[in-house]
C-alpha cells in the first residue's frame, strides 16, 4: 500500500535496491574468446591506440557518454554542508535524471574534502573515464572559482548546475513570460533576490538575453555602489560588469518600484504583497526559493501577479533544472564540446522556451513539462549548433 | 564474418558499444511523483539519515555492492608505464568482469598522477561511492607500500589484485598439484622466480599455507643474506622475515637442483630444460610470465614436468585472476568485512582448489575453469566463513 508520507516513501524506495545506481557490462563475457577480446591479452590494443592518439578514448571507452556528478557536500539541497557521505543520495539522483532523461551515464563523485584547492586538484586528476564534469551542491562563493579553476585546466565540458541551470530555466521562463505581457526585455526592470552563485550566473544571462535594468538584493540589502566594499568578490564584479545596475533604493520594498520582473533564488518569505502592488502592470514574479518561495503562489496572484513560477512541482510554472542539463550535456558530449559556452547556455534557453507554442502559452504554462520529450532533443540540438 | 586477428576483433569490439560500462538506474523517473522520491524534495531524507548514521551508506546508496577499480596506469598488462589516459580498457575490462562474473557493479578510475603521497591522498578521499577499492596495475614496490597505506585509512576492503589474486590462484592450483604429487607443502622447496609485488604475496601466502622452503631469484640473481644490501625492500624484508630461505646457490640453475616447485611471475625463456631436469622428481612448473612463459609448456613437459601451469588460456592450467578477485570481493562486500586478511586470501585459495574433485584432479587439470559458476559461490562464502 502506498504511503502518503514522502520521506518514508523516499526511504523505503532508497532501500528498495540499495541505492539507484547499477554499473551495466556493455559486452558479455562467456567463454575464454570473449575475456580475451574484452580483457587480457586483447585489450592491449585499444590501449595501444590511446598511447598514441588520447582522442580514441572516445572510440575505445565509455569517457564519450559517460559525466561525473561531483560535489563536495558543502551546499546540499536545503540541508546545507553536510559533507561528502550524506551528499550520496542526491549524487546518485543525478545521475539517475541523467540518464532518464538523455541516456547519459552519469557516476557520482563525492570528494571528501572542503578545501578548494585540494578540491580542485584532485577532480582534476581523476577526469580520464569521464567526458564531462556536472559539478553539484558546492557552497558559493567557492562554487565560482572552483568551476573557473576547473574550466580552464580541463578539456572537457564542466559546468555547476546549481549556477548554470536555474539561469537557463528562469531565462526560458521569462523568454516566454514576456511574450504573454507584451514586454521586451530590453526595456523592463528585474529585481533579482539572491547574488550567490545561482544569482550571479541568472543576472550574466539575462544581460546576454538583452536585459539591461537589473538590481540585486541580498543578505546584506540592496547591491549598490555606495556598499560596494560590504559586498563579496561575485557582488563587486558584477557591479563592476554592469551587469547589476547602480541604485539610489534603500530596501527590498524601493527596489519593487517601477519594476516588471522579480527573480528570487534567496529566502522565504521576504517578498509581501505591498511589493508586488508597487510593480508595473503585469508583474512576472519567480520566487524560487526551495521549499517555501519568497512569497507562496497564491499571496503573489492575490496581490495582482500576471504569472508566478516556483520551485515546486505542485504549482504551474515550475523553474525545473531537469529541463537544461540533460540536453546541455547530450549536447556537449555529442558535439566533443570542450566547453559549455555562454552561447549554448543562451541557445538552450531559447530552445525550452520555444517547446510551447506562442498559441498555446497561458499564465499558467510558461515552461514545459520536464517530461516532454521534445526538451532534451531540442536542447542538445541547439548546443550542438553552437559549434 | 569473424576476423582471426585478435588486436583487430578486440578494437571491433571496443568500438561498437564505445567501451564496455554503462551506468544504470534501478529506479524509474515517469512523472513528478517519481522525481520528487528519487530526487528532490524525496531524497533529503535518505541524507539526513545517513549523517546521523554514516552505516546507513549501505542501506540507501548504491555503495554496498560498488568496487572501484583503481589505477595510476603505472604497470598496465605488458605494455609498462602508459599512463591514467591509456589505461582505461583495463580497467574497464576489469570492471566488467566483475560484473559478469560477480555481480557486483565496478568503476573505473584512473588517476593521473604517479606520485605516491598524491594518489593515496586522492584515493582517500572519493571512497564515498565505494564499498570496496581494487587496486590494479600499480607499479612496484610503490603498490605494496599504497595498498598498505590505503589498507590503514581507510574504512573499506582495499586489495591490490596484482599481487593478491595471483598468489592465490597459484596456491590453489599448488595444493592441486601437490595432491597429485604425493608430496607435503611443508616438505618441499619452491624456487620463487620474480620477487616485486607477485612475488611477495605469493610467498607470505604459501608460507602462511604451510611452506617452509622457499628461495628466490630476480633480475639481480640469487635473494641471499650475501646480497642483502643490493635488494630492495621488499627483498629485504622478506628475507628478514625468514619467507625466503638464504642459500648458497649462486644462479637459477643451482636453485633448481632439488627444487620440487618452480613458480615465475618474472621474464620469458629464463628457465631451460636442463633446470628441470635437476628437479626432484614429479617436477611442478608455473611459469607465469604473459604472454610468453619462463619455459614453454611443450619444453617444459619435454624436460620431465609433472605438472605446467602458465598465465595463458590456451594452454591446461591457466593460473587466472578472475578466479579469486570476483568472489573474495563478493564475500568481503556482502560480509561487510572492514579489510581483506591472509586468512580469507587462505580460505579462497583452498576454496578454488577444492572445486575439483580428488577423483578428478589430473595434471592437466589442477586449477578449475573461470567459468565454473561454483567458483564465486565457494570463495565468497570461505570469505564471509572468516569473519
Amino acid at each position: 500500500m502506498k504511503k502518503d508520507n514522502l520521506k518514508e516513501r523516499s526511504l523505503d524506495l532508497h532501500k528498495k535496491h540499495h541505492g539507484k545506481i547499477a554499473v551495466q557490462s556493455k559486452v558479455s563475457i562467456q567463454n575464454i574468446d570473449d575475456l580475451s577480446l574484452a580483457y587480457s591479452p586483447g585489450v592491449a590494443k585499444p590501449c595501444e591506440e590511446i598511447m598514441r592518439d588520447k582522442s580514441l578514448l572516445y572510440d575505445y571507452t565509455s569517457k564519450g557518454n559517460m559525466v561525473a556528478v561531483i560535489t563536495d557536500g558543502s551546499a546540499v539541497l536545503g540541508l546545507g554542508n553536510i559533507g561528502a557521505d550524506a551528499s550520496l543520495p542526491v549524487m546518485e539522483g543525478k545521475a539517475v535524471l541523467f540518464k532518464e532523461f538523455a541516456g547519459i551515464d552519469a557516476f557520482p563523485i563525492c570528494v571528501n574534502t572542503q578545501d578548494e584547492d585540494e578540491f580542485v586538484q584532485i577532480v582534476k586528476n581523476i577526469t580520464t573515464t569521464f567526458g564531462g564534469i556536472n559539478l553539484e551542491d558546492i557552497a558559493a562563493p567557492k562554487c565560482i572559482s572552483i568551476e573557473k579553476r576547473l574550466k580552464e585546466a580541463l578539456d572537457i565540458p564542466v559546468f555547476h548546475d546549481d549556477q548554470h541551470g536555474t539561469a537557463i530555466v528562469v531565462s526560458a521562463a521569462l523568454i516566454n513570460a514576456l511574450k504573454l505581457s507584451k514586454k521586451n526585455i530590453e526595456d523592463i526592470k528585474i529585481v533579482l533576490s539572491g547574488t550567490g552563485a545561482a544569482g550571479n550566473s541568472i543576472a550574466r544571462l539575462l544581460t546576454d538575453l538583452g536585459a539591461t535594468k537589473i538590481v540585486g538584493f541580498n543578505k546584506l540589502g540592496v547591491v549598490k555602489k555606495s556598499n560596494y566594499n560590504m559586498q563579496s568578490f561575485v557582488e563587486q564584479t558584477l557591479l563592476d560588469d554592469s551587469i547589476l545596475k547602480d541604485t539610489n533604493a534603500e530596501n527590498l520594498e524601493e527596489l519593487f518600484e517601477e519594476a516588471d520582473v522579480f527573480i528570487g533564488v534567496s529566502a522565504k518569505n521576504i517578498v509581501s504583497k505591498e511589493m508586488i502592488r508597487k510593480m508595473k502592470e503585469k508583474p512576472i514574479i519567480f520566487a524560487l526559493a526551495n521549499p517555501d518561495p519568497e512569497i507562496a503562489y497564491e499571496d503573489a496572484i492575490e496581490a495582482g501577479a500576471f504569472i508566478v513560477g516556483t520551485g515546486r512541482s505542485d504549482y504551474p510554472n515550475q523553474i525545473n533544472n531537469v529541463l537544461a542539463f540533460p540536453g546541455i550535456f547530450k549536447g556537449a558530449l555529442e558535439a566533443k564540446a570542450k566547453n559549455i559556452t555562454e552561447q549554448m547556455k543562451l541557445a538552450s534557453a531559447k530552445a525550452i522556451a520555444s517547446i510551447i507554442h506562442e498559441k498555446d502559452l497561458t499564465t499558467d504554462y510558461v515552461v514545459p513539462s520536464a517530461f516532454n520529450k521534445l526538451v532534451v532533443k531540442r536542447v542538445s540540438n541547439a548546443v550542438k549548433e553552437c559549434l
